[in-house]
């Protein structure tokens, strides 16, 4: 980001996630972990973004509905703190989507297809000509959801930059017809550490490629992925030195070892010869093991109440819609679109 | 249409207007007549489509605020019944908007822009490569306009008939979602004398090419716009011969005339010769004075109390906005986005 925008309890912070499967330690490093140190500087709204999910997920809508509860879940377990932070349902604010409706007039087609981060993920998903409007459209809920929030900060990765450029060109267009300052512009919060390799070594963890450790894994479940962890593929013999490069196991100790020292040291060794991946690995799985514990456990009690986490997010979802309602009857304002 | 569905009170027709102009002849002949008999018949939902026409009209939005109630004014001149019809105004239902963003998800892109509407009205406003994603997407709006009310009848223009075909595509892929009809198939009801020439002569009376006589013009309006009115310019003295193909005041009189019988004598008359175009334009000025006076003295009635128009408005916008929350209601758990 170029200009931070100040620390403030009044800046709202918007950030969120498709609620299409367990969250993993790629999310933890990529977006979690902040937004636990978030939610003590800024006033932070965390969405369930079930509505942009069904986008490509019509043929599984179960799929969505089912990973709400377990995505909050989630985030109770790792430290969101509803007294802090206010989660919400994004379906259950439909001003979200007769927002996106008047926002559709604010884009062309043509800017739509051009933007990146679009162009990227249709080519992802396989839609080619065959792409659902939603998914076309869906920078427009995005704006939709950031504006409707008046939110000036947007955690995203590098990659969903173009998606805030994007809202922000909505923003001045609307403020533009409006002859004043209705909407903010937002500000894309990109994270020093944002993307975690898969344990198999490939760019990205996803649970689409299969490469995870989810947040809920059991202790053995952890203890099996940190084997398969990919390391140095020309470290064959324990004395030989060992490659830093895409070694996954290192990368992750970087992300969480509470014992940096002690890690330069084992990488030095390491790089040298003489240390075997099993002393790497042991030592990942002890940092993992102790990390996920808690997490877990937290995860484990609130899932016993799973009336209560539902009353939290119904009651965040409240406060969060009292919001959005507020700027949609601005937007309807500016539009000419109030009568009685 | 093919199989017809059967007049019932209980069988709803959903027919409205954009509001961006006043009303005139055309739209009297193509859907104000019907109506006003559909409404007996049919149980008739009429919407002002003020958010459809912000699609193209963002950047004068405050002439779309206006005609809302010009548009209904002209309504009520021509007789339609408040106690028979529902008024109401699309944007003071966002359920509509939330059903759009859901459809939006049942709709590819491919497939909006092969529609032969849609292509059709982008070439005519010229947007080419620049088409706000508002105006392509269009046909999911009104989908949703069609399904919310649960609408079996549409009355529409011939070119409209993909319009209709597009929004039974949408509700059979959501009944098959469904597992069940949810939604219910439209017809598209064309009416038997669809569309009447502007007074130059041209295909379609159209507000923007200046062609009208509308609803509310005033006595020397009528008079001016007559004298004006294309006949046949091959007719130059009166005792030559004159033609009734293209023949503009001739087909007003077909559409006005009360007395067939004697128009179809004067027709005789006038392809023989002997008949001068001033004559057969008096008879129209007529027809059309006697037609438009009630309707003007109606309107000017209803102008004079435009807290009641709309008190009526706000009335059939509440009826008809409970009908479509209930559709979105059906919707919403389908698609299972009900949580609470």
């Amino acid at each position: 980001m170029s200009t931070p925008v100040p620390a403030s309890s009044s800046t709202v912070i918007l950030t969120g996630d498709r609620p299409t499967g367990p969250l993993h330690l790629g999310h933890f490093v990529g977006s979690l972990r902040n937004r636990v140190a978030y939610q003590h500087e800024y006033r932070q709204f965390i969405m369930l973004a079930d509505a942009q999910a069904l986008t490509d997920n019509m043929d599984d809508t179960d799929k969505v509905k089912r990973n709400v509860i377990e995505v909050a879940l989630d985030y109770l377990a790792v430290g969101i703190d509803p007294a802090l932070s206010t989660l919400l349902i994004q379906s259950q604010i439909p001003e979200l989507a007769e927002l996106t409706f008047y926002y559709l007039n604010l884009v062309t087609v043509a800017r739509l297809e051009r933007n990146p981060t679009v162009k990227e993920e249709i080519r992802l998903r396989g839609f080619e000509r065959d792409i659902p409007a939603g998914f076309l459209t869906y920078p427009a809920s995005q704006a939709a959801d950031i504006s409707g929030f008046k939110a000036q900060l947007v955690p995203v990765g590098e990659d969903q930059i173009p998606m805030i450029e994007q809202t922000n060109e909505i923003v001045r267009r609307f403020n533009r017809m409006a002859g004043r300052e209705v909407l903010l512009e937002a500000q894309a919060l990109v994270p020093a550490l944002g993307r975690l390799p898969g344990i198999d070594g490939k760019a990205k963890m996803s649970k689409s490629m299969g490469n995870t450790i989810n947040l809920g894994a059991t202790a053995d479940e952890v203890r099996a992925a940190v084997k398969k962890v990919y390391t140095d593929p020309l470290h064959l013999r324990v004395q030989d030195p060992g490659h830093l490069e895409g070694n996954v196991a290192f990368i992750y100790l970087d992300a969480f070892d509470p014992d940096q020292a002690g890690l330069a040291e084992l990488k030095a060794r390491y790089v040298q010869g003489g240390v075997g991946d099993s002393v790497v690995k042991a030592r990942l799985e002890g940092c993992l093991q102790d990390l996920l514990e808690p997490i877990r456990t937290r995860r484990a009690q609130f899932a016993q109440d799973r009336g209560y986490v539902m009353q939290l997010l119904k009651e965040g979802t409240a406060k969060a819609r009292a919001i959005v309602t507020a700027t949609v009857d601005e937007v309807r304002e500016v539009l000419g679109l109030r009568y009685f």
